[in-house]
């Protein structure tokens, strides 16, 4: 395989946020144009929902402090790794020294990037999960693993539904390396208390490395338990946290992540950030001192603001026939399924942007088999994203087949 | 070779900014401490030489303008990459399409290692120079290259004194990729126009990519006539050039860096930040509304000052027996020279910062026979510079071998 084609494999036509770069392409319109406001459902809107309070006021503290905050050790600079692993601790459970058992990175996409780039050889077998988040698959592919994909039925409430026996079968086939996100993304569900416990006590058994990607797990929606898994009684040796505050807190314009864990792999993560992007931006490191210092009240008005959201939406969507979605666990994420079409998933989804104003992500960005889903970020203005996915649905309604 | 076999080689213990973070152990230190202020030549003082005027202002008005700045594109938001592509394009004399042919990344360590990243196969051979900056080389390994250094004699002025003939025999034995800096980190010499026109043509010759760093280039000091690797008339047909505001302009703790030339490599780097960090940080996009836009006459005045501390070490080095090193021609650094002393290079170099409150980074950092030599960078407060010098020089005296 040459460079060229290394890179044909990590296709980013159909990423959420490259749409308005996408070539035009002659699509089969009907009918007219549906007038609403645009929204474009591939990430949050982070007008809709600001950004902390105070995050602003702490990055120009930052800024005129000066070189002590912007030239900062590869991992982060000492007074906000000593933060992080405090509040991160009290909320995960894990014991984290910040001193060994910490990175602050560019994003959370850094922090799965430099995970990945710290524990995968060319031909390494990897698993994933299918549907999870589109990069975990491109990662492997880039470093040169593996892939063995492991499929999760998450129609039932309660649980994610992923196959644990096929877990298994790949460790024992010589998978080294498992890395998933919880709340899984796109479909929005939380693993099981049994599952994370099945999950860790098998990835110690056969010694694999466990990278989880806990992102959203502080937007938990009521009656859901939510299972870290780094505190668990019987936990692999090598074992990667990853979470951030770009999603419920709407910090994604700062880009910033952190992974904990095992001091060996965060050791070479370190000297793969040397290498990748230096650090974290030096001033934006200070706004990792709003994180889990949010006004009292706030994170909880917030949840509340995103499942009234959801349970709207899912209203419109439960009301089309044929459409279903698993109601999100946690997260932002709905995962919708359309039935059959007499268009392509990827011309509907471009039909759709044109006749309606909506922008969504196709299924096949978290799995090549998901032909007939779309993945929206409700993180949106209510009722803006309400009237959205009635327009898109009145637009789906032009192509059914009979 | 495993992962902690191949992360074994990225060493960073002795890399600039990390000193805080090294493991005591039991120096040789002769006599007292000598009093002064500390100094930490690692890397540049922003406090002393400050972040471009109205940077913070421009960062402000895109975190206020929200999500349209928080999210773009993977390469950067579109108004950005018009004005920088302008800018860049009237600087360096090069065509730069900014839909086509740039990409804005975290930092320039971020646009190098999308660059080494979106053109090294694992067993491709990849020229670098030596001594050059110290991360090309782990860049190389990282990604599974095989090293041909080429030797670089930067002792005559008015060029850098590469081996071109062994940059020839390099491309005739199979290199298919050449990175360097220009102006060259740690020596801080600039290439001279031939030696700028036979590498381009060398690498056309021989159908290579060439990747040159251009991060101090407009640094140049009165004397010096600097040549942009990219408007040549002979170039390959693969070239890329990384440059960034991080330097010269104060704006690190942004991490702001830019890549310009090949559209089939600018796409392929798209696709790598894609899965590495996204993109650069949002909010931090919008400085580089600051970049050659500065006031007038900041930028001559920023390098004048800059000449003027030069020249004060110079005279300090030039003072001391069998010390010596090239006057900088472009950019912040000096490669000094020193005589065989009675402890190694890495010992002497934590006596310095224990004795004399100074940290400079070992010649080891460029090239692995380098252990007579350390980097300073002297973008720092004049007084304390020329003294932190005269204080290392005055520990140094003590170790001298007869």
């Amino acid at each position: 395989m040459n460079i060229v084609e290394k890179f044909d494999m990590l296709g980013i036509d159909n990423a959420p946020g490259q749409e308005s770069l996408q070539k035009s392409q002659k699509l089969d319109l009907r009918g007219d144009k549906i007038p609403g406001e645009f929204v474009d459902f591939s990430h949050g809107d982070v007008d809709a929902h600001l950004p902390t309070p105070g995050s602003f006021e702490v990055f120009s503290r930052g800024f005129f402090e000066g070189g002590a905050q912007a030239y900062t050790p590869y991992r982060g600079r000492k007074t906000v790794l000593e933060h992080v692993a405090e509040k991160l601790s009290a909320f995960n459970g894990a014991k984290i020294d910040p001193a060994q058992n910490l990175i602050l990175t560019p994003g959370t996409q850094g922090a799965l990037f430099l995970a990945m780039g710290a524990n995968v050889m060319p031909g390494d077998k990897v698993a994933i999960v299918e549907p999870d988040y589109f990069a975990n698959r491109k990662m492997v592919e880039f470093f040169g693993g593996e892939l063995c994909p492991i499929q999760m039925d998450w129609h039932t409430s309660g649980k994610s539904g992923i196959d644990l026996a096929a877990l298994e079968e790949a460790f024992k086939g010589g998978v080294k390396l498992f890395l998933f996100s919880n709340p899984n993304n796109p479909t929005g569900c939380v693993y099981s208390f049994d599952e994370i416990c099945t999950i860790a006590a098998l990835a110690k058994k056969y010694n694999a490395t466990l990278i989880v990607d806990e992102l959203y797990s502080r937007q938990v929606y009521p009656g859901v338990t939510y299972t870290h898994l780094a505190p668990q009684k019987e936990v692999p040796a090598n074992l990667i946290t990853i979470i951030g505050p770009s999603k419920t807190e709407s910090l994604s314009g700062f880009r910033l992540g952190a992974a904990f864990g095992t001091a060996e792999i965060i050791e070479r993560m370190e000297k793969l950030q040397a290498i990748m992007a230096l650090r974290c931006p030096g001033y934006n490191q200070a706004v990792f001192f709003t994180w889990f210092n949010e006004p009292a009240g706030w994170m909880e008005a917030r949840v509340a603001e995103h499942n009234r959201i959801r349970d709207d939406i899912m209203k419109v969507i439960e009301a089309a026939e044929g459409v279903t979605a698993r109601p999100t666990d946690g997260g932002s994420y709905l995962f919708v399924e359309i039935p059959e079409l007499e268009v392509s998933l990827h011309q509907f989804i471009r039909i759709v942007r044109e006749l309606a104003g909506v922008i969504v992500t196709p299924g096949t960005e978290f799995g090549p088999q998901f032909l007939h889903q779309f993945r929206i970020n409700f993180s949106q203005d209510h009722d803006k994203a309400v009237d959205a996915m009635k327009r898109l649905l009145a637009v789906m309604d032009r192509y059914r087949k009979n």
